[in-house]
């Protein structure tokens, strides 16, 4: 046992000297913080971590997640020691054609969700280790943690929602070397205060120095021995800058690499090798996951002109797919009853995750269920998605399979008012790169999105309205990504309306109020906000003298007015309509008026344009 | 003191009639939840809580933040007993032109900050304290939170804060009565648990039957007699729908009124009277706050041509200011260092607020701090403000006076990579009804606009950039909001190039090079992406022959390309140069390049519309 600790040390040196070598040659990067948790990470990948450093996608993997994500050369100089990566790629740190980035993207197939936007790491980790379970699979998964980054809330959502569902495969070790960026945290070196914290949220919580190899090898144990079915947390003592005397525990040096001057005199005291290096991973037996492509074929059985809110088509949608689909699972923060999620609760309880109000910590899962091959359907309002923005663009970066469903879009929800509305969300997911977005007008289409959405490999969002609309698609009508739909054409449209959603039906009312007129309107079903249907805007701009009305129940900033822009360009003259201020309470129609996005105003809209 | 407990049964009688009342009126609305707190409400208003209520300005009177916004009805309830509002105003809720919103907002003299969005109001409730310790005022702050919303991450980071600060003037009385929206809670009744939580986190924190009205008397004598210098937790065990058999604890009520045919039933269970209402509030002493208007008077000093970094003139302007306006105060998140903003932490330590890596609490206490008079400046990284857009929103919902200033913008950062990096935040702050958009792109218009934003009643994001960059402008140039400069041209101008912040020097740096070809261009600084200068730009479109070229260091999707595309609709033609993947870490320069924003694709695009 001592010549294995012997060999932990070693390994631990090396990853010193990794760290320090190639944030130097970067000329950046953040050395001080791989220092103070190289001890544990040297015995999270040498001693207590199970995987195949071969076979990166061997799903009986332990898997680790960087949480502190600025740690990230000490994350790659693990992959090294452990034979993943080569280790003279190492020097390429942040170079531009390297995929040793700044902060860990799963560019790297080792990383399973990109870290870097502090807090985050335990909800991706929380993910994977509710994914095992629900893939019955053996492995363990492990978040390493800074001090600092306990302040976020996303933090303590994770801990109470890990608890509660007794998850005991997870792990959090928390580096607590009491120095944030730009000064000491809030408890500096207080582990004990800590550990209690994760023992209030109902974890399993041992306190350890985090420079003791001993010590740190038997946490672990005592972890496995003691924590019965409770997640585990080992709040580990470190000094920020370990093992380099002038770096020890010294403020100022966050986020700065050791000056190629100074390098040789910090190798110097991290020179003394401790064994020879004997190390040999131990892998695990190699089952597959079985990876079908996702089948979309539902049954979709409505009447036209049925009333149906899109929202519950969306509920119907979901419990369907995933009889056909095994993974497919559901997460909502305390609303299913609202977003209908809990229709596949009732079909296939096993694969619905209660999240609770904690939408931060719900969005987080979803990334990490996704690196380990689930398609997680995620729900809540759509105004209550904005809690979570910061981890749906890290999902981004992520580049993570996920499916989001924000309910009750717009004024139209009506008396509960503007903290229920959603009017922002179509721009805060059109700018993540590679997103889809859906905005379905009624039940049929509402089904077919989501199943489109099921399919392909992006992260998708689906806006459903509150309240009920009428069916106006039939069946076996298809809905692809990219398109839109002509709802009524002549050959003496003068102008051309274009909603989605909500405001289809406004559009539609307002076309026949105009025909009462003797003013004929095309009318478009631009279903498919993102990407949108240029060539199809295009010839009707074309068609209709270069008049186009377009209307959304969001604001006018970032949303389907703006998408409509910018495929027209200057071919088209654009009228938005959209909400331009805070709205208030008030019932549904009252205030599709009072916002200028009913069909009144689409008629005064099109007459100006004449 | 018997019959005092006599009184306050009576109010709380009378809170949930008027709750009852109210909703079935409205048809809507959420009357078991505020059953559950009528009792605790009632101790609140008529015993615990020193205002005067006919003076909502009384910069003295304790404050009040309902944090479970969807209680509104018994909100408004308290007010028509404490005389704040005529009773016949109740039965107005929800309607359209009332200001009895369906959960509170502002536009109500006594609302601090909008509520409904839950986990916000515990940060509000710590902002406004903070503000009573710098303003040196003797009130208390009281937040009254649901059991559910504790799920929110958000109200742990204000626990945390709250403690650390010793933020003792701070009362939280969680309201737990078991029932999420949709299922029962985690922790169902178990209100030794949270109060353990509360205390893990560094509060007092006393448990209590939220019924028992000589039992909550006592936890609030209790808390003033224990509690020192910690926050107070008077963590309550309720019953949902208290007060009305048919509602009592049952499940499926949450959000939904009590139907008209049984009103009647439920009112008589609330029909016996304990007391005659003899309640009289007492009021305290009446000092007037000084509102002076901001100062923006600040003495400017650089050089053309010399380098600093948006980023750091965002500090000295806010250090000046702030000594002219001992209003203004800044709140950081852990990266003063970087985003400049403790050039104010050295000179007035007492007006800056270091918040720790959490940044929807920074943003929710700012908007009570904002409620309170002050005018806070909150400053992390551009991308880091995504982690609070809820609060953001919220925000706005809320009018509150806060200055963002987000740095880090862009690609331009480098070697951080993706997850560092400010992409999306122009798409965020833009669709805010009201808010101001500035991204300077130097020094001097740095400083100038952070003067401008101080005396702008608004929500005003001002962007900063991480790289230095060259002085442009004379020190006593002024940058009026909605406004932009002309930096390039000539009468031979045949296209113009509009750009922000760093993108500026890249229009800049191309210009001289279509010079040295023979072709002149026109260069437009925007510096107000919001209000943007559409005059100017049609100006410019109009004299060069409506070709645009716009650049910026964003995604393609809500920023300035969006703004520009905006002001000029069909009249331009309009080439949006922006970020359009996921980017990578990587040198600067070699990153403006890689994403197309670089001077040689700003030629390339101007050579393309020629």
């Amino acid at each position: 046992m001592s010549s294995s600790i012997e060999l932990l040390k070693e390994k631990g040196r090396r990853l010193r000297i990794h760290s320090l070598r190639s944030t130097t040659a970067a000329g950046s990067g953040h050395p001080t913080s791989c220092l103070s948790a190289a001890d544990l990470m040297s015995v999270l990948f040498f001693h207590e971590m199970r995987y195949d450093p071969r076979h990166p996608d061997n799903p009986e993997n332990d898997r680790f997640i960087l949480s502190k994500g600025h740690a990230a050369p000490l994350l790659y100089a693990a992959y090294a020691e452990a034979g993943i990566i080569e280790e003279e790629r190492l020097i390429t740190l942040r170079q531009f054609d390297s995929d040793l980035e700044g902060h860990p993207t799963p560019r790297l197939p080792w990383v399973e969700v990109a870290t870097g936007s502090l807090g985050q790491g335990l909800s991706a980790a929380l993910g994977t280790a509710l994914a095992a379970r629900l893939n019955q699979l053996a492995y363990d998964t492990y978040a390493l943690l800074g001090d600092g980054e306990c302040a976020e809330g996303s933090v303590w959502e994770a801990a109470a929602l890990a608890s509660y569902y007794g998850v005991s495969n997870l792990y959090a070790i928390v580096d607590v070397n009491g120095l944030g960026q730009s000064q000491q945290t809030m408890q500096r070196f207080d582990v004990k205060t800590l550990a209690q914290r994760f023992r209030a949220f109902g974890w399993y919580a041992t306190t350890v120095d985090g420079h003791n190899y001993g010590k740190i090898v038997e946490a672990f144990a005592k972890c496995r021995g003691e924590a019965g079915s409770k997640p585990r947390a080992i709040v580990a003592r470190t000094l920020k800058g370990k093992g380099v005397s002038f770096l020890e525990n010294k403020e100022g040096w966050h986020g700065k690499p050791v000056p190629g001057a100074d390098l040789e005199q910090a190798l110097a005291e991290l020179s003394r090798p401790y064994v020879a290096d004997g190390f040999r991973p131990k892998p695990r037996p190699r089952p597959r996951l079985e990876e079908r492509p996702v089948d979309v074929d539902i049954n979709v059985s409505r009447k036209i002109g049925e009333s149906v809110a899109t929202r519950e088509a969306y509920g119907d949608a979901l419990a369907k797919l995933a009889e056909k689909n095994p993974r497919i699972v559901a997460l909502d923060g305390d609303t299913k009853n609202s977003t209908f999620s809990e229709k596949l609760l009732k079909s296939r309880p096993e694969r619905f995750f209660e999240m609770f109000i904690a939408e931060q910590n719900m969005v987080g899962v979803a990334a990490g269920m996704a690196a380990r091959g689930l398609i997680p359907f995620v729900s809540t309002f759509a105004a209550f998605l904005t809690r979570a923005f910061d981890q749906i663009r890290m999902a981004g970066v992520s580049r993570a399979n996920i499916k989001f469903c924000g309910s009750h879009a717009g004024v139209s929800i009506g008396e509960d008012g503007p903290s229920q509305m959603g009017l922002e969300d179509l721009a805060m997911f059109r700018p993540i790169p590679g997103s889809v977005v859906f905005y379905p007008c009624d039940g049929v289409s509402a089904e077919r999105l989501v199943a489109e959405a099921a399919k392909t490999l992006a992260i998708c969002y689906i806006r459903t309205t509150r309240p009920k609309t009428p069916v106006l698609y039939a069946n076996e009508e298809q809905f692809p990504v990219g398109g839109a739909k002509v709802l009524r054409r002549s050959e003496q449209d003068r102008a051309t309306v274009i909603g989605a959603g909500i405001t289809v039906h406004e559009a539609l009312k307002a076309a026949e109020a105009l025909a009462a007129e003797g003013i004929r309107v095309r009318v478009v079903d631009a279903y498919s906000v993102k990407p949108i249907d240029a060539a199809t805007i295009l010839e009707c701009a074309g068609q209709t003298a270069g008049r186009l009305v377009v209307v959304e129940d969001h604001y006018a900033e970032g949303g389907l007015g703006d998408a409509v822009l910018n495929a027209v360009g200057n071919r088209a003259r654009v009228v938005k309509l959209a909400v331009r201020e805070i709205p208030r309470s008030g019932p549904p129609e009252a205030l599709l008026h009072a916002y200028g996005i009913s069909s009144k105003h689409i008629v005064a809209a099109v007459q100006g344009l004449l």
